[in-house]
């Protein structure tokens, strides 16, 4: 049963998400564990009375199997469990109901990916893409794009990465007479790669904090490093390497949103554009689908604080 | 002959624009003209000794008929004429020779706008933005969409908004689930359209100054009033002319940019990034045109003082 | 009694106002409302068990007839119902105990306002002004200045707009060599009048909440157009109606306070700092009544975060 | 003759102000004295041929009696000198014709400084004042407000301080409620006092530079500082002496405004924005003055560069 | 006991910072005291039944010596008091173990200091110095440099003053060309002396709050304006005490950060980056010392919201 | 002759810069060059009369051979030339009386840092160094650390440098308690080391321009990325690799100064004020020599535009 459905004195059992855990003590000295279990629909708190373990802290971000009834505590819903324990290998229960998850057709998008490769002219540009690509397919094409505030979910940094793409197709024609093509395009489709290396990524997908080196050198400069790297390696020239490694640095676009260097030709100023628009477009969707039509939406932090209008 | 391939000792006779004019006496008591005349490729200094006129500083902005030499004056070139006065309005000369014209099909462009329009399901908007083309075609189709920053020649105000036109067809496609796209393509058409109220414009089509109103008022505001005028005239929904003014108020994105309000529906953040695109990729055009491959820009001035690199 | 002076054990009757208030269900499954009431003296918290109607959260904002006692739960007072309805038409009490209201004397007031605007030589400002007037005379004089940081109770709008008038009458006495002092008095007359349209005001007179027109275009924007067609439909000049406008759209000074326009002229300059005095003021006043004499006051938002100081 | 009157051909004597002179050599080694005159209606370039004395750089800011004609060089007037001289001590002129004075009359302005002086009811306030002003009273009256910006003339300090005292006065009784008004005067009255000790101020009265301590102290530290020692001196109270030094060091509103602490009590606020109105006030008179009607200034500096509209 | 240490069902008794005390009563009606008790280590919730004074909200700060229990409510550690009473002058406990104090020898710290003093060769700012300390002595050693940010124990003043003045010593050598040894030692050693003005310090050597004079006008300027009055005292030249002055105004280094003018001599100019230093460095001791080897720390609101990183 | 001694109509001859060069026709159509000579003690113009070459604008940077007069035009000297060619490898003459250079014993600076690399203990950090400095220990060791605003002279970059390290030395032994010593000193040592190849340096030593890789990637990024290869190639560990990446990405500490990361470690956070530091001191030795004493110099853009004094 989905979360957002379950209702006072209902019984409730299936897999659910473990967000938190904590092993505690009653007044009274009995042991318990308070926590929370969450699915793509909702999220509520867990309570395991007489309970110290195996199951703690240790196993957030994973999966449990729980069986037990719903009640209210100070206005609001909780699930108390009769039985709970770790999801098993040979469990079936389907991970896309727990854990958010792009909206695409996973090899739709990646044939799209394909096309819009091969379609480089420029051998260098492509011969990187492909590169990079055939390095980190996996985990390039599993992530999220962020860890909360837009494409927070299982593909984001595909679906992401693709859309932006498409703009950048299109855009390249329209302004042909300034923009090279294949360096827009190689640009942006590089230009989040290092989130595979920034990102700590749990067992079922989700982003649960950065690494030490995303924190410490960043996603831009990583990224650069990398396909500088890959072009030594594959003879790609330099010139390429150096453009390919500016709009990386640049691509977002002011000092204080964490650009390296500003962007100095065409190419990278449009990508870090395109990188807007595409999350801000993202960033829409997801509030607005929250929000009713003719309302406004709560404040959004990641939209400088502004309340968004839904209209018809 | 165009002035950017004088050479000191040439003759010069043709028609040039009067960019500035005053009336001056020599040390030795002689009337004199000193001004500059310019045309689309270049700029140069203009002497007119022994003239007390009648050309003079109220002709600056017209066409003049000159017949002169070309020498130089302390390292820089500079015309003596001859003879010298106004253009008839039976002298035969080609204007777009001496003012900057947009590089466009003036009636294909006015094609592609009018298939844009056509194309828009919702009856309200296509009628607001047929009406207001009604009302100003010659000078929405004509003026410049800026003074000198970008898209300051002849039509660049067509230009500029056809542009952005299809670009804002492209995205409600790609954005579809979050965007009206009828919605944007309105918005996007009747952005700028009170740049016809805000600029004075001279005899040869380009802007010379901003109006009173437009200077204590801006184009925003007054674009936003004449849409909610022609809305109540055209019997289109309060909410239609309601939504329309916001994306005008609020196209310029942040109020540090002229913005009255902040963008709060997608439509109209979109649209102060189709804006932002346009007139970047322009300056870019603009700005690279005169650098060497491989060389840098001067700095520039409307991009944050950057200097822009032209790659291969 | 005032709610200011309640203590545990005391029994409580009287009319409050319903601030907040939600039907709810014990952990034992009886339904309960939860809510708040309050006074000018205070707010409270209000139960009634075993109670699931009619009095739901649709009632949020109305007077209630309320019977109970005074009890104290986790440190803090609470009131619980043995009786609750809501007020009638017939029922009889002093709304001005419940709301805060201005301290001010209405018909005075009015009169000060109606002097200041007939001293008015320019019969084109004093027009629009009278008409304005006569279109809202109710809302003008009833509703709050502000939801909440200063002038947030009933007449706010008109103390606050009569007591810069004032000002302005002095400053343009004292600056006469550049100021037009009818322009500054209609401008200030003007300035908020919008305000009208951007508020939801509620049954009691206080502000609950932003129109979405009001979010969407402001009251500057808004009190610019209803100002020029008022003066359209007056015969009123043009330039008169530009500088009013211009005076409405640059009150706010600066764009990132809301101005849309900067203040180009003198009196727009002004209106920006008497705007600024008379709402400062006010919140010292609000701040420093609730402050002792020799103390600072809390952390003021709406005043850059500072702590005031009360001397004695 | 006023220099904004002379014309090419003109021969001209009388007593101007120097305002540059530099000792240099012609081509053909002959010496000359190169320079400015100025008088309050113009400036005008000076030649003295075949001159190497005793008129150095060293009498800049100093009256001479000249006399010679008037020519044209490259577009501009210029005058040579036939004879000139150092004024002296026994030679007849106006100074008030060559250097800007305060359109007031001192007499009727120190009797209504004295008259609000008398009205203060508290003994502290004014005993401070009142030394003050028998220490400083030559300079306090007579000096400029600034060296450039607004006030920069003769007796311009006693002109601003006497202006905002009158705006304090009216809002002490306006917002009584919230204000001390003899506070309120008293700070008023001393918040500028120390630019006596920050200008260096010429032989004709206007400033020419920042002392060293002006530049390393500010007038804002020094003032509070005198105050201090005055209070002590005089028996007024620590508290009083507190407040006093306060509003002095706050009124400049912002640290970026130079303020050295944020004004946190009423009176300090207040002060802030009636010195903003008083300097704005007169910018606009001094910048108005030289526009045309319905037209716009120049850029404005001291006014973030906007250009001020002069309307009917 | 170390109430880092304590453990659900412990007795604990003692001596402890009463860090927040406030009489209340139960819903039963029965008096009880709530509040926190504290030692270097940590601080815990407390609670004593059935009791209604005499210790109270005024005793904050002070010391008790406490007997109870240690039980756990809400998940969280409480201690219940069986005895409570203020403690006694009589009474023997180390008062080093319940406050936080510098990390130093005190004696040696006053020897280093010492020397550093006796080692300036001007005998103007030698005797400014010396005659401040022997005013303040007590004070200047004792208090915290800080309420909370860093050096916010007891001798913190002392601590943060004479590490600075080390590092002001070899900087003085390192870059003797610009550098004034004395005037950088001296101004270093009285930069926040006026702290001693500006906190309020409990009985046992903390800051609770800032003192009026300190909100109202700040250590910069309170700390030059004793200066000045000690060098008029001690004969010292006013070039040397205005410099003094400047660079106790300047050590904050920007307006934005309190500076009251801008440093404009290598020795205030350097002040202000030494300062810096010697409190970041503290800030990084005091929260890495809490962080694990290989992780980041929470934000820190000091360092601009920044996580610090603990490496091997 | 030293430039700075130069006198109208004396004869002159010797070596000197060539900064500026033109070829240009005098307006009676004969041919000379134009430009400017200088030397370490001052700048004058250059004319050579019936000059059509070899010399050019290309020639701009080498050293010439001189012999002429000195005369004086339009109150300005400028020197005559009758014989000018370029220098040839075989001529003799000092090149350091014509660029400048830092004021330093290269030598003795050479064994201070050896010194300082030799004392690190960790292995891992002083290998990079040490191969750091044998790839470009000629470069390094010659170029300046800046185009203008400090260190802009030949060995500009060891002595900011070295001066730098010597600090780090007394600092980490300072705050021993939370700094890595080593850390701190490799990466000081590093920080700056890509301006190799970021600057373009002419054949005299001095930078003339940056690289396209310069501006494109910036010597943050590129430092880094060397300093990764060169701990890959040396077997240094990947920790260390990282810490020093950090330590050159984040020395400029602000995004809005160019750092590509904010400094997250004590080493990074101390370094970047330790550079501030002594680029800050160097500013002021190169203003202050050039003002006179009791005395302000003019405005210096790199130090915020702000006046230095320079007291006795």
């Amino acid at each position: 049963m989905n979360l957002c459905d379950i209702q006072t004195g209902m019984n409730l059992s299936g897999f659910y998400l473990l967000k938190q855990a904590s092993l505690r003590t009653t007044a009274a000295g009995k042991p318990y564990l308070a926590g929370l279990i969450t699915d793509r629909t909702g999220t509520v708190e867990l309570k395991v009375w007489d309970y110290s373990g195996p199951i703690s802290h240790e196993d957030e971000g994973k999966i449990v199997c729980f069986q037990g009834r719903v009640s209210e505590f100070k206005g609001a819903l909780q699930v108390t469990a009769d039985r709970i324990r770790l999801a098993q290998d040979n469990d079936n229960y389907d991970l896309s109901l727990l854990v958010p998850t792009a909206p695409l057709d996973l090899q739709e998008t990646l044939r799209e990916l394909d096309t819009m490769l091969e379609c480089m002219e420029d051998e260098g540009y492509q011969t990187v893409c492909r590169q990079m690509l055939r390095r980190h397919q996996r985990a390039f094409t599993t992530i999220p794009a962020a860890k909360s505030v837009h494409h927070g979910f299982v593909h984001g940094l595909l679906m992401h990465t693709v859309t932006m793409m498409k703009t950048a197709m299109f855009l390249a024609a329209q302004y042909g007479e300034v923009l090279d093509r294949d360096l827009l395009l190689a640009g942006t489709f590089l230009h989040d790669f290092a989130k595979i290396h920034e990102f700590k990524v749990s067992q079922t997908g989700l982003v649960t904090d950065y690494t030490t080196a995303g924190q410490l050198l960043g996603h831009l400069v990583m990224g650069a490093q990398e396909v500088k790297e890959v072009c030594a390696a594959c003879g790609v020239s330099e010139e390429r390497a150096m453009l390919l490694q500016h709009m990386i640095l640049s691509h977002h676009g002011q000092p204080e949103f964490g650009a390296a260097v500003l962007p100095q030709c065409a190419e990278a100023e449009l990508l870090s554009y395109i990188d807007l628009i595409d999350s801000r477009m993202e960033i829409y969707r997801e509030v607005l689908d929250k929000t009713e039509v003719g309302a406004f939406s709560d404040r959004v932090f990641a939209l400088e604080n502004k309340r968004l209008f839904r209209h018809k």
